[in-house]
């Protein structure tokens, strides 16, 4: 019930290509040149023929003998008859009485012949055999992988059909009995298989050709027959899970039956329990379950391994160094793939780490890139320099850092800014956006904070919290909070009293929602032990919302949208005012004008309004400006 | 005959997006999520269903309830019977009874139950509802390049069929009497369609779908009907050629008579001659035929309006900066594209231009960038630090730069450092080479140079130039060069004396075959005015042997594997050394040892043994060493 092993990934790696010994991606198929974009060429070309193939104009013009001509000049220009000059087009063919072309613009035509005032030297305006490329040329060596202009040049130069590596075919076997169809509508307990579609992608951007086999459930004899099935048809086994040395894990099994298992557990987290092994010379892989360690495996190990058998240089994740916001703590024993995002503020990228857990899918998808942590180092503090490494070389000047509360409006924003920019956000409440703002970690935030003292929102905040770095306050909109509730309101809550002995999902600290609720619970004098659940924290409204959805709340603070969302009934309480608070560097800069501008449209004002719950009259109205102090 | 006008690029651009309005490539269509892998979502997008969509465990162990295990401790272990578990694997659902699961590892199985020896908090080891996503989350807006994860999460999260915006349909209309279908062997005066591939692969990287039509004579009523009918199949149609104002240049007189031409002619070179109209309300566009100017016209005005028009950034060349190693100059009326090879040398990218010719695809093919000089510039001097825009982001640390006199033996040796470095070779002759090893401008160079005074190759070069720089010379083969003349030898020729009164095709001067010709004909006695072409120059072996071919020549002066190449007869006059040239840094870099390695293999010696003509018994063996001063 224990991991065979947990090998660091780097001996693994070097363990397992010696394993493979000679094994190598070397099919070769011939196609078409014009089927070759991109294709990896498994031959040396040499040209077939001269570019150009004759002698041949390079302008529209007169052919001529230079000879004929050299007495010309302005004093004396120079009549050639018709039998001493040919006309040509750009391209034409010079004939072989002719050695010289004068420009069509430096003619004048003439009955039966053209006068010329100035003399055309040998083989100008020519273009000769072999001008381009010469015949027998080397173009290309073995390994070349063919561009637009690569195609072009082996047409015109008479290659017509080429040797290239096949692609590379991988098979995907999902397995377990929990697993669905990925179009299949998933009961309770059924997961649909979205991570055999993860393999298949990736594969196709490394230029291979994915099979994906149907899923097998846990059972030895039928999972066996598929590997078997999958290995006569592949160059490269992929087992999806079953990695994880459970009771019912068969894929470890099978490798051992029909070949051997080499590795079992590597260690990286995520990613830990990965499969190494080989039947035949072939590889066979199992991939851990959870989609982050899946994706770690297939980005840190299949890829090093695909790439080297088939013989091509592995293409680099982009690198960027970065000041981390927040302490990441790490595992002595692996090598941690923490996903971060990545912003860049007055020229510093600035790296935020997101959820660790190995199934958070979103961390990927919202995420811009790995910050690895090394075996044996226990991590980083905040405000370290680390280096990260991107999923996708970005552009991170048009990326807008938006660091604070969350809501839709702000995803409606994002959408008015594209093409040309796009925003990054991270939800960390409104307290937590203030002081992104303040440590110059984002270029603007949301934010939604009560005054309890004065009723007022989010003013005081930026007074107590901004005096020396100075931001600006933007409306962008007023919003209504109030109680989610199940529909119909069985429970009849109407109030903030009515939740005394009711169960409620909160948000977490700092959070404005939170602020809130505190603030009308102290009005009404209800103290935190009265409410059940009050400790237990959420990030955003529709997460709450969902507690009240399936049952585990009775009530939940949020905004109006969020109930409607989840369909359930709402109680409004408070209207709130949300706001934009801006760096002063930010909103000096034209891309923030561009925000600005936005807001007030009618346009965007609408769609945010149709959300339900918003009044939008006044966005884009600067409320509150703090001086940047020195 | 002039053209309408030399508009600047930037200007165009605008002017013709005006022109074109509200004109955009935004038709939409529904497609599987699964082969959704880059395409473009022309719909914002919401979760379905949370993820995961039940409470599910996030270990193999056992569900229980917290309650029954709190007084559990090392001194105090509990029993939990069967009724109060059930054993679950990751990703099972929670029955309603039970809250919290305990890792397997925890846990001691006893017979009708478990023995526990710590207690379980509330909901440890569970994924609730929407960990990952929660339902009606926003997962993507519009304009989102879907990745791996993202279809995954779209699985995931419920989303089985997505709106995305079509691939843009271009037609490519190729033109003109001397153009022949791609796959047909061309005559002379005929040109095989290679630019439509060009476009057409251009447009396939862009994301669009490009169609090919037949080739249409100049003949303005079929090239209309063509036209017409690309018009109605595609959102942009480009026609290749007939753009520069030639009398049988119908594109601008066609599109006229169906719409209207707005621009034709544009201030950059090469492309001058682009015709931009509208027919309806879509682009119709002219580009001019030779293939670096459709190539130009393509990457920096077609790639920026396609893009435009679907509504999505502009991919963004990357740039460097890098040191000049020739002057370039040009023209102030053109914004000019200079295609150069870029290498990188202690850290320092050096820049070398190469030829400029529109119709020289070689120079695309073999380059890595452009050197942009704007329009009423004259141009750069050698040394000034320029701005290059890559082609494709490289990394040039893997890059070997070796520029000098060229040698097959060169491209087979590349062929050895693959995959995982690459050749970036230049042939500027023997002389070149030692000054750009000289001036830190290259790794190393190959040369050849005899010295007349000793007999002796490449030493004495080595110590007149290079006694300040330092450099080691190493042995790459001993080389046989000869007279290249036509099969059979019709005229006899024998020796160099034999060339007296013949025409010969020479290399340019500093090329070591050049030193050679004259070497032997000084020891003849001849001058350079008895052979007839001495002072016509190329600048590789097949150049010359291509001039003997097709009987511009008698003979040239060349290695032996150059008249094998082109079925020639060889007379060989004399056994030369090349060696290589290499900067003391480069030699001590564990990169050069490498190569070192490679050239002492026997496969590599025999394989450019086989080439004919040379002997590399010695080949690795390090024949001078000149110290680096200071």
């Amino acid at each position: 019930m224990v991991y065979l092993n947990n090998t660091p990934v780097d001996e693994l790696l070097q363990g397992f290509l010696k394993v493979l010994g000679d094994y190598r991606f070397n099919s070769v198929e011939t196609i078409s040149v014009i089927d070759g974009l991109d294709r990896t060429l498994a031959e040396n070309i040499f040209a077939k023929r001269s570019v150009p193939h004759y002698h041949s104009s390079a302008m529209d013009g007169y052919q001529v003998r230079a000879e004929d001509t050299k007495m010309a000049n302005v004093d004396n220009p120079i009549f050639l008859s018709q039998e001493k000059i040919k006309y040509c087009d750009t391209g034409e063919l010079i004939e072989p009485q002719f050695d010289s072309v004068i420009k069509i613009e430096d003619v004048h035509k003439r009955d039966n012949g053209i006068e010329i005032i100035g003399g055309a030297t040998k083989w100008q305006n020519i273009r000769p055999i072999g001008e381009d490329i010469t015949a027998h040329d080397l173009l290309f060596t073995v390994g070349r992988k063919l561009q637009p202009m690569d195609i072009a040049a082996l047409i015109a130069s008479g290659t017509y059909q080429i040797k290239v590596f096949k692609k590379p075919k991988v098979a995907i076997i999902p397995t377990g009995d929990e697993i669905i169809p990925w179009q299949k509508e998933p009961k309770e307990g059924e997961i649909p298989d979205s991570n055999s579609q993860l393999f298949a992608n990736m594969i196709k951007q490394w230029g291979g050709e994915p099979t994906v086999y149907p899923v097998t459930p846990d059972n030895f004899d039928l999972l066996e027959r598929v590997v078997k099935e999958a290995w006569e048809e592949n160059d490269l086994i992929l087992v999806n899970a079953g990695s994880s040395a459970g009771s019912e894990d068969y894929t470890s099994k099978v490798i051992n039956h029909l070949g051997k298992v080499y590795y079992h557990g590597v260690a990286i987290k995520p990613g830990k329990p990965a499969i190494f092994g080989k039947i035949g010379e072939k590889p066979v892989i199992g991939i851990p379950g959870y989609p982050v360690s899946a994706y770690v495996v297939m980005e840190e190990i299949i890829k090093k391994l695909y790439f080297y058998l088939k013989g091509e240089k592995l293409p680099k994740r982009k690198k960027i160094e970065g000041k981390l916001t927040k302490p990441v703590n790490s595992d002595l024993k692996f090598q941690e793939y923490v996903r971060v995002k990545v912003g860049k503020i007055k020229e510093q990228y600035v790296v935020t780490p997101l959820a660790r857990g190995a199934a958070l899918m979103s961390t990927v998808m919202d995420g811009d890139g790995f910050l690895i942590i090394p075996q044996n180092s226990e991590g980083y503090r905040a405000g370290e320099v680390v280096q990260v490494e991107l999923f996708e070389d970005k552009d991170f000047d048009d990326i807008f850092v938006c660091i604070g509360s969350h809501d839709l409006a702000l995803d409606i924003l994002a959408t008015y800014l594209a093409p040309q920019f796009s925003l990054s956000s991270a939800h960390v409440g409104s307290l937590g956006g203030i002081m992104a703002v303040k440590k110059g970690e984002t270029h603007f935030a949301g934010i939604h904070l009560l005054d309890p003292q004065t009723g007022e929102y989010n003013i005081s905040y930026v007074k107590k919290y901004l005096k020396d770095t100075g931001a600006i306050l933007v409306h962008l909109a007023k919003r209504t909070q109030g109680l989610m509730v199940a529909k119909g309101n069985p429970l009849n809550i109407n109030s903030i009293r009515d939740l005394k002995g009711k169960r409620i999902a909160n948000r977490q600290k700092g959070a404005g929602t939170r602020v809130l609720l505190d603030y009308l619970m102290e009005k009404e004098k209800i103290k935190p032990g009265e409410i059940e659940g009050y400790n237990r924290e959420y990030f955003t409204h529709l997460a709450v919302a969902q507690e009240v959805k399936s049952n585990r709340a009775d009530a939940a603070m949020g905004i109006y949208a969020a109930a409607k969302a989840m369909d359930l009934d709402f109680v409004p309480l408070y209207e709130e005012s949300y706001d934009l608070l801006v760096t002063p560097d930010f909103f000096n800069s034209p891309n923030f004008k561009f925000v600005l501008e936005t807001l007030r449209t009618k346009r965007f004002r609408r769609e945010v309004e149709e959300l339900g719950g918003y009044n939008l009259n006044k966005s884009g109205e600067i409320i509150f400006v703090e001086e940047e102090k020195n």
